[in-house]
């Protein structure tokens, strides 16, 4: 094949590696901002500069943000005595979309996977520990995903923090809504029952 | 929600804005760069600026590339008595990496398709009747999109080019390459069977 674009190349290279996108898909990508106003590639181009240039990690919670602290923690309406302990920024972004939740975040980047060698030192558990020592953490809420990993690592925390004499919950786990009792796996469907609510 | 970082959310609506992209995937590549080096965010950034910057269109055959003409028309080895016409500049991508075809192209940009008011007029057929007169021009290879927009452009086409008695041809239409019979459709089995080969 004969090279006809280095600068379209280069684009298509760039855009390949991102995750999700297989060669076709940046190839398309690549044809699209060709059409488009340069005005237009610009912006996606400076967001880009952007992103690393003014997001920082939140010292508290390490939330991904503009500012440290982080929006969350610096908010004086948020309630400061409830906790929820997430594995990765991305599910603070899940929670916040609930508009439920009013509390703070401890993101632990990462769960305890001895099959991919992460250790409890590996992940924020130290400076988990850290925060429900401060005496200001009332209520701890585990909202780590429904895995083995994440149920060991919540299990984990449990220990850990029993000492403190705080309320730990996790977040329930059951059929989602809007699915069909005929396609929900043995697991999901045991787990709904075991831990049925009481109605009248 | 809270907004917790303007540069995140600016990066994912622009990324979002890309075809084949919703906002999950958006924000998920935006997470991945944000846990990259600056160095490779910077990569892709420049990469799009210099896409716009430095690609233009070759005044002969339309392909989008870095220099006009581009290296297709001006690579002396092409033999320029083969124009293969295609409908967009990613089909010209799409024949390239066969290999195979060693002539040169006419990208129409378009089809003809009365259902979204693209007559003939709007795609480059004049200068495909141009180029032919000029007298250059031995064979015609058309490869549109077998379907009836490409079927109808290929149809006009051959009226059009007709009075210059020069070859016309098609791209051989029926069964892909490792596919199975069964799972092909009437018309492409149809069309196989007309178009078949002798062997012996």
């Amino acid at each position: 094949m004969q090279l006809i674009s280095e600068a379209l190349e280069r684009t298509i290279e760039e855009l390949a590696k991102l995750p999700g996108m297989g060669r076709k898909s940046a190839q398309r990508i690549a044809m699209h901002l060709l059409k488009k106003d340069e005005g237009e590639v610009f912006k996606l181009a400076e967001a880009l500069v952007h992103l690393k240039k003014s997001t920082t990690t939140c010292a508290v919670c390490q939330i991904i943000s503009d500012r440290d602290p982080c929006p969350v923690c610096a908010n004086p309406k948020r309630n400061t005595g409830q906790v929820c302990v997430v594995e990765d920024v991305k599910d603070v972004y899940a929670v916040e979309r609930t508009n439920e939740f009013k509390g703070r975040y401890h993101v632990l980047g990462g769960v305890i996977s001895p099959m991919e060698n992460v250790g409890p030192d590996q992940i924020r558990l130290k400076e988990l520990v850290r925060r429900v020592g401060n005496g200001e953490v009332q209520e701890l809420i585990l909202a780590l995903n429904p895995d083995a990993e994440g149920e060991a690592t919540s299990f984990y925390i449990q220990k850990l923090v029993r000492p403190f004499e705080i309320k730990i919950t996790r977040i329930a786990q059951g059929i989602p809504l809007g699915s069909e009792l005929e396609f929900i796996d043995e697991a999901t469907l045991s787990r709904a029952f075991e831990s049925r609510s009481v109605l009248f």
